[in-house]
């Protein structure tokens, strides 16, 4: 089974967001992970072509109900037809999520993800809980999710 | 087609909380509302309680793949069988929520209702949004909820 | 806990069918059970108005994500926004089923049924099973199908 | 975008099945196809067991919470919590689906990709329309599959 890292936020990012999520997706590539997430624009996308350029793995859990509603970046899309309600299947299907800002769509992620007792990495996003482990960029907020991945599927918890 | 109040809130419940949804559900039903919920325990059954003291109608979407797993106050069950994944069709079923307490479960739907546009009456939970109107008990937060219903439907915004 | 009928087809329907679905929504509500459909057009539309004409209660499971997408006879929409996915909720949601005509969606719903055991009626429809019992006209279908639905939740097994 | 290729059957499946299953993924990995299923037992695992043993990618749309329902063969499982309702999601991310026998499960997932126009490919399965391309053997079945669907994404149906 591979590691796979979520990153969740906003359809309709600020450039900063986007190149965090760029990073975000260079980064999780370049350590082997299958980056997965909700396949539409904004910080999706940026973090899907990170990873396409760095050689990695991407999964589009999308709302829609056609492959073409994808970014073009998603290498796997799975698709749910449920609109907002596939947030739930984002948030499940990962070892750890990192969210970076993001709306009440990306809130309802990180509810689901807290619920589950996934772990949550966030980069300037929704401050709900002491459980989301804070980064400052990329780098840590990568290196964290890896890490608490891994040590996640170690304990048998996944 | 019937004015629907979806009531929100923790399956395991403080005796206050549980205070409270059962008021609430008395005034939903006495308001000649639906009362529509999660259909569990805690939050949920009480409020299908009071509703059912008072005559009411009430709809379960229940997490569960079963009908024996409502709890004993939902008069119509709908099974889902989604797990937390129904919870936004909770959101989306009604006219105006209102959130009782809750932890992240309550929280992911309170995300989905605000995202959605559905008006949320918040009676001591999170306070994510100014959007979330607060309400200090069971007669303001159903006043409030029952108006911004109906302002929503007649509105033609359902 | 109501006794819930379930009612399926097409929704782009023939005449034929939508006579069978009027009367077999008639006959629903004169057995004072609630009856349960998709809540979109055709087969699904003519057995709302059907039970509405004699005073019963619809819900219906849309796939949209707006109210304002059921049909107009629909008393209760739950609004799932997962499009033809709804349809295992309408299986599941039932005591039993009676199923007119109906295509590859129909169908979905029948496969749902007999996976989860509950009882199909059928009215010139799929016919993949000895399980699903055959009724010659609405009459014979709602009267099967509300003595299969109470037998078997006397049998506990709802 | 990877081609992707589902395959539907019984999770408890004859000898028979498993092994035509265990062909049908070693021929889909041959092709450098991604293989795509329910991620449970029987036919599911057979197939995951024969692209991994030629080194392809399988991902599983698996019905439970937990990606340990996944079965041992599945690289990536996405996990719906859905129960059932997830054939509908393992229908419409292939590009084609071979299904092998199977149940009324199996009969929801033909029944689903039909009405979304998604090439079906059958090895002794159900009958239920002759939009279904009958194939003898795995051979046959993957070679059918894989070219229906090549011909779907140039037309740019997906």
């Amino acid at each position: 089974m591979k590691t796979v890292i979520g990153v969740i936020g906003a359809s309709e990012a600020s450039s900063d967001e986007r190149e965090t999520a760029l990073e975000v997706g260079r980064q999780i590539a370049g350590k082997g992970a299958v980056l997965l997430c909700g396949g539409a624009g904004g910080v999706m996308e940026a973090a899907c072509m990170g990873a396409h350029s760095k050689g990695g793995l991407t999964v589009g859990i999308i709302p829609g109900a056609s492959k073409s509603d994808a970014n073009r970046y998603v290498d796997i899309p799975v698709v749910t037809g449920m609109g907002h309600g596939r947030n739930i299947i984002v948030a499940s299907s990962c070892d750890a999520v990192i969210a970076i800002g993001g709306g009440f769509g990306t809130l309802s992620e990180i509810a689901f993800a807290l619920r589950l007792k996934i772990p949550v990495v966030g980069i300037r996003t929704w401050d709900v809980s002491s459980e989301i482990k804070k980064a400052t960029g990329p780098d840590e907020a990568v290196d964290m999710a890896v890490e608490l991945a891994r040590a996640r599927s170690d304990g048998g918890l996944r």
